[in-house]
């Protein structure tokens, strides 16, 4: 790719269009646009005018906002027109979303008149709803057509919609009534009906539906495309395959971004400013370690009282806190981010709440057991190698090291059970489940472990 | 879902079995599965019968691999082959891959003879390969056909493959010269050759590529399928998009695990038993229960050394150490999760080293400055409320809480340069990524951040 770039940049410098031109048209939009972007912004309407009007379109919609912002500015009123003609109604949408206001009018007057209306139709739609991301450029059918007809009308208008795949059969009022592949249509003969062949079973979601939900319903049902419908099942458009991915890839990149405890944003790492990495993670930071602050004045509380345990025993309790967190942490973090995912992906709903509490805590007592056991062995083993304790001061040492080994079993414990509840609660009370992940729940853990660690030293040291 | 399941279970119980007949016929494979899951083992031959073939077949893909053993222990060989018949081979060898070997004879000797050779040959792909989830039922058209000779070739043969969207133009010797879409085709003249009308320049994939690269392609080049070519460019498969959002999917999970700190599994997690759960994760709790020892012996190292500081001092420096160690691993987590979604969204490529490493600096400093300076006004407001020092002591106050506001500043850097840094080494050296998540970087800031606070107070402290 980097490559690719040098070449461009020193065909431009030599002003060797007509190279660029072939060297352009044996490539694809998604592999153009990349080293486009890392041309100089004044060459890029020059470069534009190299492609093909379909690879330009195709190139276009992948530059990011600022570049389109540069194109559309520096493209005159022609070059605006060709390229909106090109383009699929839902990334004209798409992009005028991301334009300043100013560039607005200029690119919805460059659209035919039909074009500008559904666009306007199409930027009414809530953000992240069907409506948002559906294109109103798909095949409709009449039941009473015949095949040979219905042939006949793809052939005429099948060029400008997004998909001829599936074809849509709906009554006159637009009212929905089923769908037909376009392989079913081929398959038939010329003289039988749509409405004979058409599927009647057909999955539609609502203008308002949630895009992540639409998303997940076409990859469930393997769908290349879905109708979306209004309130009186009138066909209003299509979401297709190509864009529930990106749906289901950006949910992802969020639900990743809100389990590292960052404010999810929508632009590629290295297109997002410094400023906005930083503000989109200072608040949970600032939030997270105010709340740790708790840990500080459990610490303070004990210290005072350690001196009771003898050196040996504070000096083991305080030393071993940091192992104490991180093992409830991860344990933790384990279990939250497997819910979290589980349900995500629709694998877990809130009616399976006893069973997974039920597995994790299981898994909790087993993992507790072998770490706890394994602790103890590795302290005893330090005794033997490092400190060489006899008498009393060994005795000390090993019941401190039983109340430590305790204090994991138990951390462990909570963790598992709060890491695998905490996320299928908030999914139920309508929060995101995705911001109960590893550093809520570790600091959770940090104030349970301590407690846990400095309440079995009072029972079990204080009797020694 | 559940009330379904009920309805289910009382009709069966009741025989009603045409009812059942006529509600399977309303509802979607995707729908009947988890339905069938949810009846009692024995039942579940028998519900088969009363789904329709097709319905049948794709239920039978949709089911857990020991809800498909039952099933094919249950069936006639007549039904068997029924069954075969239906599946688009992909799916088959996806299944057969997870049945027991003593099952496999009986599958292949219920498929015909030429899917039985198409099967064994697929089954030799490496796992996680294009050719293991390829399907070999593409339409592969010739360069000389013309364009009605290709419809009347789709006609006949298209029920059987996977999609007639994208047709394939290959010579007679298998050799891939192009793509043609059925859109292009239907709005062709009947008596161009396929040849004149197809796209020569289609992205490929060879059959040992890995299949998340395969499916990141397909969903950057928009495709909804993609031809598996072999060493000699001849065609031999297709991979379709519904099973590279699957992959795509897959992915994310197995990411998501690892970030984590879990070893990946690909089941769902209510059919994934409790020691797969348990050993899936112990093995990192105990690696890194271990590694974080290290912060025992640094602590037990410094304790001794404590009293030099003070009372006051050593008792604050003590207590913020969760604090400290949380607030450092949560910003590294920031930044590794991050950049291991770029690196596996393709957003940020080895090359982007400096970019991004200078990026996370500059965001580390600003998080760093407020996050000290708020720690220092924490502190400051806590004397004014808990303690009331006042004189030398608060002298030494201050001292400390500039002491641990130096410690964070110096570990926030020191976290956002590893966790940047780290995920994108570990990808040059071919490791994943995603190991390189918060519970590692978590471990290894403990430690840094230790030393930073340890040794900032040997300098400041050590003056008073």
């Amino acid at each position: 790719m980097t490559d690719l770039t040098e070449t461009v940049r020193s065909l431009v410098s030599n002003k060797r269009f007509s190279t660029l031109r072939d060297l352009f048209a044996t490539m694809n939009a998604a592999d153009i646009a990349p080293i486009l972007s890392d041309q100089k912004e004044s060459d890029l309407p020059l470069l534009f005018r190299l492609l093909s009007t379909e690879t330009a379109a195709e190139t276009f919609v992948e530059m990011s906002p600022a570049e389109q912002e540069v194109l559309i500015r520096g493209f005159s009123d022609t070059e605006l027109k060709a390229v909106l003609d090109e383009l699929f109604l839902d990334d004209a949408v798409d992009i005028i979303e991301e334009m300043p206001g100013i560039l607005v009018p200029r690119i919805l007057k460059a659209a035919d008149p039909e074009s500008r209306n559904l666009i306007n139709e199409l930027l009414k739609y809530p953000e992240d709803s069907a409506g948002s991301i559906m294109t109103p450029e798909f095949v409709s059918l009449s039941p009473q057509e015949t095949v040979e007809e219905a042939i006949g009308e793809i052939r005429r208008t099948g060029l400008d919609k997004e998909t001829i795949n599936v074809c849509y059969v709906a009554r006159a009022d637009r009212t929905l009534v089923g769908s037909v592949t376009i392989r079913r249509i081929l398959l038939s003969e010329p003289d039988q009906r749509i409405g004979e062949i058409a599927d009647t079973n057909v999955i539609t979601c609502q203008t308002t539906d949630d895009q992540e939900t639409v998303a997940q319903m076409l990859s469930k049902y393997d769908l290349i495309a879905m109708p979306v419908v209004d309130n009186e099942k009138h066909i209003v458009g299509i979401v297709t395959i190509d864009d529930a991915i990106d749906v289901l890839q950006e949910e992802n990149t969020e639900d990743i971004e809100k389990m590292a405890a960052i404010t999810p944003s929508d632009r590629p790492y290295l297109e997002t400013t410094v400023s906005s990495l930083f503000l989109h993670r200072i608040p949970w930071l600032l939030l997270l370690m105010i709340t740790s602050t708790l840990t500080e004045l459990i610490i303070s509380h004990f210290t005072d009282k350690l001196s009771f345990f003898g050196p040996i025993a504070s000096a083991m309790l305080i030393a071993c806190i940091p192992m104490l967190m991180d093992t409830g942490g991860n344990a933790g973090g384990q279990s939250s981010a497997t819910v979290i995912r589980g349900l995500s992906l629709g694998e877990i709903e809130f009616s399976d709440f006893f069973r997974v509490i039920g597995k994790e805590l299981i898994v909790a007592v087993m993992s507790g057991a072998v770490l706890a056991i394994v602790n103890f062995a590795k302290m005893i083993l330090v005794n033997v190698i490092l400190y060489h304790y006899s008498g009393p001061d060994l005795v000390t040492y090993i019941v401190a090291s039983i109340t430590i080994s305790l204090a994991i079993l138990l951390t462990i414990l909570v963790a598992k059970f709060s890491g695998s509840m905490l996320p299928m609660l908030a999914k139920k009370i309508g929060f995101d489940p995705a911001v109960m992940a590893a550093p809520f729940i570790t600091t959770m853990i940090d104030v349970t472990s301590l407690l846990l660690l400095f309440g079995l030293a009072n029972l079990i040291l204080q009797r020694l």
